[in-house]
């Protein structure tokens, strides 16, 4: 027994039948003998209604009054969740993100959390009551009201469940917990019981999108355990710690499959190999505020080098003009681009003591024809470039050359 | 040039359109050098609507959380009118009650302001800002929101106001002042350029609905002119203050006519005449919740007497119920009981030096002949019940009897 904290989003509260749903759920964790405290994002809708009605007022309104206005949302779902709670018994008061003292710095719309107090919340847990808290939302050092931006409510959960030492940060989402892959392409996909933060957080960057990966980060800095669980059925959902050994379990070799889609590759070739070429040419490209991924030099023969990068397919335009100047400024031969290109990433904390993953992954892509244009390493995971027509086959291919379907081994 | 305090009910914000009409008429005083601190309600229909939602989970949900739900609704409005300012070229900048440290005793849903600090908003006064206040609510000492409860954000801006040594409060309506009497019952009805706090109050308590009566006694201990005003047409309104000699003006000796047309007249006759006995009757129906208002005790003949109230009309059957029960007890002879009767009053300052008065309304109801059940009066006052029917022509015939619809003489 112990502190949980849950946290339902805005789906899962977006309507009275939700609200009184969720209430079922933390019933029968305090019942349980937890003490909880849940974390409420606003009703789905609720937001997007409010920045429209805004923008009636404005095309660019003030963040600081766009803070204001939006932190309305969450605070109607804690005082809800509450009534809701009373109607089943349950003695439950709310709090906004200002009677907690969740502190930020003052960077509306996506402000950092600096410090979380724990007193106002365990006095209330002490005499018994569920706490319900208003997500995504704090106060800066000058009292203004202020948001945490995308996922901000993942955030806060974290941050209040770290602050109180929970046992656990359940994170209730619309899908049941986190998948070996996505299992719209791979109907095989296995629910995984675990993943550690490592891999979680190279699955998020890779374009897994249960979790945000800041509140998996957080969480990670802060150890706390997180578990993803589904608002609308029953079940254990997928547990994200540090250790599996405390679990039992040996580390199986792959966890799982990511993919991203939009990728466009680049790649400008004849470059006078000359210092600090790298430099040149992804500098007005990050001056563009463009994220450069997957980065390949190669020198060929004498004194000249191709140069590879990867950006974000929307942004295949808009690089491809600023690199046509990078030519001219070099004295460059040519540049080639391919905008339908994806990324498929196998990641696993196993494969650090398994030097064989890499050519099983080749292999298998290889056997199916799949021609890889690139590839990415990490210590947890190994990404490869390849036509955006393979995705799909490149993504089952791997599930089965893994054997993702099956559960690992128990104890060795 | 000095401070000036604007409140704009729900009706005033409870659009896109009227929200930038406030803007424009915010924009014009700020543009004549004042400093202008607004207080806003929540548009009008979203209360109602939160409290529809939350009665989907409790018929009788918990006055805190209901404050809780209840508050995001003017905190949308000030972010709202802000973001508007700022389209005008104004700086603003919102404030909750808990921003402004309006802090309240803990009376859920009709709290009491305690106190309000003046410093949050002079702050932002002082470099330059128009601030916009969620009229309505509150802080208790517990840090837990608080509401006022029926006519609160008049309470609120007049609060902040006297803080403020607000050189005027102005309430926004959906009237262009305080008349002489209900223009929709005497066409010529005329609207007073000024009235005294005694005066209003008496109004308010007799049934002139423009202001809430606590707002009003507020103004009137803290001697803070209130305006009253239209939100949609320009004007200047009904100013609300204690001297009229300052505006350079002599008393009227009547300043307006108020009627209540809700009454219903109870006599119990024949109580034997024992000591108490008014306390006897009246105990079970004030122990009911119900109003008693104007009272005659008559004693006719030997050992006996007549007694007489009104009540509200609403309250009839009950106190008809609760008075066959004392008629028993006390061994009185009968009850009578009218609910189709109505209370007319005129009220003015100056009748205190005009002994006439009272014959004057007397004789011009006479003369309609329109028969005077009861009469009732203080010393800026007369009651008097009529037969409901005749409710308009007495208010008519008083306003002409006392030359109403003519502006008062200019200095003496």
């Amino acid at each position: 027994m112990g502190i949980i904290v849950q946290k339902f989003g805005g789906t899962s509260v977006g309507t009275v039948e939700r609200i009184k749903a969720v209430a079922e759920k933390v019933k029968k964790t305090k019942k349980e003998g937890h003490d909880v405290v849940v974390v409420l994002s606003a009703m789905s809708g609720d937001t997007n209604r409010l920045i429209t009605l805004a923008k009636e007022f404005n095309e660019k309104p003030s963040l600081r009054e766009m803070d204001v206005l939006l932190t309305t949302g969450e605070q109607k779902t804690i005082a809800l969740l509450c009534i809701a709670l009373h109607s089943l018994g349950l003695d439950a008061i709310s709090m906004t993100g200002d009677q907690v003292r969740l502190k930020t710095d003052s960077t509306h719309s996506k402000a950092r959390i600096i410090e979380v107090e724990s007193a106002n919340i365990t006095k209330q847990l002490k005499i018994g009551k569920v706490v319900v808290i208003a997500g995504f939302q704090g106060r800066c050092e000058n009292n203004n009201i202020t948001t945490l931006g995308r996922g901000g409510s993942d955030t806060s959960a974290v941050a209040i469940a770290a602050t109180l030492k929970a046992i656990e940060c359940q994170i209730f989402t619309d899908v049941d917990g986190i998948y070996t892959t996505d299992p719209r392409v791979e109907p095989n996909a296995r629910r995984l019981d675990f993943i550690t933060f490592e891999e979680m957080l190279v699955m998020a960057s890779l374009g897994t999108k249960v979790l945000q990966l800041r509140s998996v980060e957080f969480a990670g800095k802060y150890n706390v355990p997180l578990r993803v669980l589904s608002s609308f059925k029953d079940g254990e959902g997928t547990l994200i710690s540090y250790e599996k050994k405390e679990y039992g379990m040996e580390s199986p070799i792959i966890s799982g499959i990511a993919f991203n889609r939009n990728e466009a590759r680049f790649t400008i070739a004849g470059v006078p190999d000359k210092p600090l070429i790298a430099s040149k040419i992804l500098y007005p490209i990050g001056n563009a505020n463009i994220d450069v991924d997957m980065i390949v030099q190669n020198t060929v023969g004498n004194k000249q080098t191709d140069f590879t990068f990867t950006v974000h397919r929307e942004d295949y335009d808009e690089t491809h003009i600023l690199l046509e100047k990078v030519k001219a400024d070099l004295g460059a031969d040519s540049i080639s681009a391919n905008s339908e290109i994806t990324k498929v990433s196998i990641v696993g904390v196993g494969m650090k003591n398994h030097p064989g993953v890499a050519q099983t992954m080749f292999k298998a892509l290889g056997r199916e024809g799949i021609n890889i244009h690139q590839i990415s390493t990490s210590e947890i995971k190994i990404s490869v470039l390849v036509d955006a027509k393979y995705m799909e086959l490149a993504v089952r291919t791997l599930h089965k050359a893994f054997d993702l379907e099956k559960e690992p081994f128990e104890e060795k």
